[in-house]
């Protein structure tokens, strides 16, 4: 039997939709637009994509894609899974995307078409080592052996001078944050580069942990041109630093994985650029397949917003995203979900409610430094949101007893 | 003065378009949803991006995207200019990408939001390298001085075998053409690697070249793993061979800056997965921006795709690619738009007439190995056609003189 990559996409046609699957299948593996020399049917047979299924979908109701052949009124929606000999690519994850992932898209059959899962043969998991420190990982360098991990972004994103900064991480680990990053916006600037960052910071971090005896994982945002990013991860690991971060898409999955081989410490995956490829439900590629490849890149934290975040995506969709970073990958891969944007004390109870688990590093960066009594009254206010949450207690009667949880309701509201 | 990145948005929402011009700046400089502490005028006057310009446009009448804040009844559409200040990220590309085209596109408060275009400080120029070839140095390479370059596609895409393809590489070679590229979705598969079809395929292109005088130049795909990119590249160098070819999307921006820091050959750009990103006019990237990143980080040779095209794009859209891709980018950048997809001899006039350049590389896939008399009969018809054209002669008149001109435009159409 063939080894197979299989796709799951989202199309919309005015056209029979397993007649556009075939052109999908034909254009993506051995056949152009007319019938070339030497196609031969042995060709076929080893080399063709194959369609496995059309089942018929409601509707989306969006705005077919511009170019789309065919009448509008004729529009139907379907989910199409298709079969790629693995023989056509191997496993190397870009050339596995050119594959379910490249002119597709471009296609004038598809009036909608979305990438929304994939299934990888477990060559991949041969050639990929994927997250290298996940749960576990994490959780041991983090010294938090249970509850949420809880955290924050360095704010102002930007701008702060290194006294500044440093100033801010004493504060927030002397109050007993277990995890710190920095923003996606704020990488190797020349105002403030990593070579003067990770030294400064590091030295703040073991001085309060001399007297805390707990030191946070504090995420340095990496993201640069590759041939920076092993310099810029050596630097983090020879002060003792404990986790680096890349923007995976500025980086690439590519890319991502290129740190992955050379990486001693856990990779913070920021998800920064995904909506460009992902907000549209006409187009794309979905959540649960990006994260699967991110996995495989390497990526030991993922993104996936936390409910009633400040950016589109609804409370459900946020709660799908969480599950699938929490689902084994190839039999691994374990990535721990990162809960972030516009995130309280206030949720804190809806979200364990929702997710059922700890297994989860909760970002809150307005929600801590927003408070109106400081960073430090912010992460003990989270804390103990979280904490009333796992032992079953109800919010009020926790905010009752810790004034900047109280506080920090009022301000910020609740769910 | 601030040295500044200034990018151009297409935006659209229901709130007061210059309100969420500001949130964008604020979102992608030193802002949060709450005010924190530390975030002082001097910072904000260093490092705030700044809102130059929100014009009305007429509304696409697309579906808003998911999620959008407001009233979609209220909902206006306008370009936006902001300036984001370059101390924030320096001349680095990724970091660039998550300031210019990173969270924002998920904002609640924009139901459309796409980059259009960009415009870089010189000291991007002082960083990246760019196209080492473009225009001029693919034409030594490929030993066509002047008119159109003219090349194909192997097809079937894959699942040849080595000695199909060395007779296919052999035929086109002596029918005079000038590239033969892999396609986008032949790489480094196990059953034909490139340890096995770079020297195979140089020797029939060498031992072609002795008896003609004349060696097409061979985009071979390595795109892969950013580890193996370097090794591909030395293997094609070393077989003699004189251009590497990636899918940009695959190895990332910055695996090609990766690639082209390495590089002895002209890098042929891929846009495979282009279209997952760009299709939707409400999300994503357009191609103006895209291109001008895509030759800072160094490909040679950009896909434009050609009119009449198999893909979504209109004539319009596809002519303006290839002037953007012709247009100087601070102050050089050359790169080769590479006219793709459907491309047949009965386009050549009317493509030439438009653009008005020589300065193309023009492929042909169908159009040549779907030929009734062959391959080799396809490249003299691509290559009849275009001679009229530049010599300002009707393709009637030339066709009557050339039998293999005539049949393929009896086979294929014209415009």
């Amino acid at each position: 039997m063939r080894d197979t990559v299989t796709a799951v996409y989202e199309i919309e046609s005015a056209l029979p939709l397993e007649a556009v699957a075939e052109v999908m299948a034909g254009e993506q593996s051995c056949g152009t637009f007319v019938a070339v020399a030497r196609e031969t049917a042995e060709l076929r047979a080893r080399h063709a994509a194959t369609v496995r299924s059309v089942e018929e979908l409601p509707l989306s109701g969006a705005t077919p894609l511009p170019g789309a052949a065919g009448e509008a009124t004729e529009i139907r929606r379907g989910r199409v899974t298709i079969d790629f000999p693995l023989v056509n690519f191997g496993p190397s994850l870009p050339s596995l995307l050119a594959a379910v992932a490249g002119n597709l898209f471009e296609l004038r059959e598809a009036a909608a078409l979305r990438l929304v899962d994939l299934d990888l043969p477990a060559a991949f998991a041969d050639a990929y080592p994927g997250p290298q420190f996940g749960v576990t990982g994490t959780r041991r360098l983090a010294g938090r052996a249970e509850g949420p991990l809880l955290g924050t972004i360095v704010k102002p994103s930007i701008g702060l001078s290194i006294d500044e900064l440093c100033a801010l991480v004493a504060e927030l680990a002397e109050a007993g944050i277990d995890f710190i990053k920095d923003d996606e916006l704020q990488a190797n600037p020349p105002g403030l580069p990593l070579a003067k960052r990770v030294p400064a910071v590091m030295e703040v971090l073991k001085r309060t942990a001399e007297r805390t005896g707990h030191m946070p994982m504090y995420a340095f945002n990496i993201t640069d041109d590759i041939d920076r990013l092993a310099y810029h991860h050596d630097l983090v690991r020879d002060a003792g630093g404990s986790c680096v971060m890349v923007c995976l898409n500025s980086v690439g999955l590519a890319g991502t994985d290129y740190l992955r081989r050379r990486c001693e410490l856990p990779i913070h995956g920021h998800r920064a650029g995904f909506g460009a490829y992902s907000r549209s439900p006409q187009l794309g590629i979905a959540f649960r397949a990006f994260q699967k490849l991110a996995r495989l890149a390497g990526a030991d934290h993922l993104h996936t917003n936390g409910i009633a975040n400040k950016f589109y995506e609804s409370d459900d969709e946020v709660l799908a995203s969480i599950r699938d970073v929490r689902t084994p990958l190839l039999g691994g891969y374990a990535a721990l979900p990162v809960l972030s944007s516009g995130q309280t004390p206030g949720l804190a109870h809806a979200t364990y409610e929702a997710v059922g688990t700890q297994d989860l590093l909760v970002l809150a960066g307005g929600g801590i430094h927003g408070h109106p009594d400081g960073s430090a009254a912010g992460v003990r206010a989270m804390r103990e949101a979280w904490a009333s949450a796992l032992d079953g207690e109800p919010l009020d009667s926790r905010a009752a007893a810790v004034p900047e949880l109280a506080t920090a309701l009022a301000t910020f509201g609740r769910r």
